[in-house]
């Protein structure tokens, strides 16, 4: 079985690795990409290979940071149409169905079949199940080959847009917890309210200090990606949904996070010191 | 002992109720104020008084929604100035430190002594310790009384201003939490993904889960209050910090919450079928 995975990011790579662990071909186009990536994409096993052998797949995976998705649906659509291929494409990224829609209309009816799809969890490790990909629009069931390969994957009964939608929502929510918390905890910090917020938290709610004990520090390094995933789900709701501007503020907090980041980390060295107090 | 509570709603009723309890005599004002509210009042004992007579009490307490606390505030003034009185003034609502600042500024320094207070918990019942006060600006020890009339009183280390800091932070995260989750909830519902959001959350959030299952439907009698909370929320944070924006869209969506209920319900109806399904 041959399925190309573009994108070798941390889950890229990882799902990568456990197709290939399943005795897949895992092929995927490496052309401009940093040295790391390279070599992280050899580390899983995974065959570079030029945009026509990409084409020539039965099975294409699309795990690349949401403001790329659009680029690489373009760049897999031509290159499939250049080839006469027709193949299962799969974007399995975190944007909103809006965006998906817009992928769908790239491919057309012409070069085969896009599923929506998404992922929830983090990359997966050996020995345990991995995080879950959501599908939709999947009337044919082509998505059922990726379960065979070690994948944990779920249909949804819905069509290309619901899969996306998912993400949105389960990402608003976890992801959004985060940012409250970041948000406060740095708001009591700045007020000399810290030490007593942190108190009462404990107290009164202590699953969800225990959650942002350990959800706060993993956002650091990802803070810069979840900026454009916190717009995504902005579009998603739409300007008639007053959440919207909620992700929109969300974007900017996570914005001056991956800033503090770049700076040497005052901000996250505050967080830590409450947290760890 | 007498006190004086300002604001015979769910909260101060319970206050008063567990003051009286105590042993201390409880005096309100209630002119222009509903007949539910008149009778709360007695059931829990308050006398009503006219605002010399609160003046003249050595301590008072305003427990009123934060849109109201600064009207309050300079009746509460006007009042203790007529009369020549000193007093100890707490305002123990939901405000910014901005807006307790003001507070402040309207008693002056020929007032007596003003307190920064802040309810964290529910209103107290029977064989409960009840929410608990935080106090601030407090360095001589002037709400002690308070712990002695069965108050759980806890004094910060730090100015007027970082009660409603720490009250403004821990809404934040805790009506936040509860914000996004209706947010998403609904987005799904309105995108067919709320099947699999709920499963979703059961399986790799169930704490939060549990928190929305109980937090959403407790939500709907009161986010017409929540709105103003979340508008004092976003001015604490002020225009320089991101998450201003995340609260602006926390108001928006309360008002929404607000405007269902007043509506029938459609909303809510729809969240409760899927967190009872």
């Amino acid at each position: 079985m041959d399925i190309a995975v573009i994108g070798a990011g941390a889950m890229g790579s990882a799902i990568a690795r456990r197709l290939v662990e399943s005795g897949a071909r895992v092929l995927t186009y490496l052309e401009g990409r940093s040295a790391a990536t390279v070599e992280r994409a050899k580390m899983a096993g995974m065959e570079p290979a030029d945009l026509d052998a990409v084409a020539g797949t039965g099975l294409i995976l699309s795990i690349v940071p949401p403001a790329n998705a659009i680029a690489v649906a373009e760049q897999i659509a031509a290159a499939i149409r250049r080839c006469g291929a027709k193949t299962t494409f799969i974007d399995c990224n975190a944007i909103s169905p809006q965006t998906m829609t817009q992928v769908a209309a790239i491919f057309g009816g012409d070069c085969g079949v896009v599923l929506d799809g998404s992922i929830i969890g983090g990359p997966p490790k050996t020995g345990q199940k991995g995080p879950k990909l959501y599908i939709s629009g999947d009337a044919a069931d082509s998505s059922a080959v990726l379960g065979e390969c070690g994948l944990q994957v779920r249909r949804i009964d819905g069509p290309i847009g619901a899969a996306s939608a998912l993400k949105m929502c389960y990402a608003g929510i976890n992801k959004g917890v985060t940012g409250l918390g970041t948000a406060m905890l740095l708001a009591a910090i700045r007020s000399r309210a810290d030490e007593a917020l942190k108190r009462e938290l404990q107290e009164s709610l202590p699953d969800l200090d225990a959650k942002l004990v350990n959800a706060i520090p993993d956002m650091y390094p990802k803070a810069y990606r979840w900026v454009a995933e916190m717009e995504e789900i902005s579009e998603f709701l739409g300007d008639d949904d007053p959440a919207a501007l909620i992700f929109k503020g969300m974007a900017g907090l996570y914005r001056k996070m991956a800033a503090d980041r770049e700076g040497g980390g005052l901000l996250a060295g505050q967080l830590d010191r409450l947290n760890n107090g």
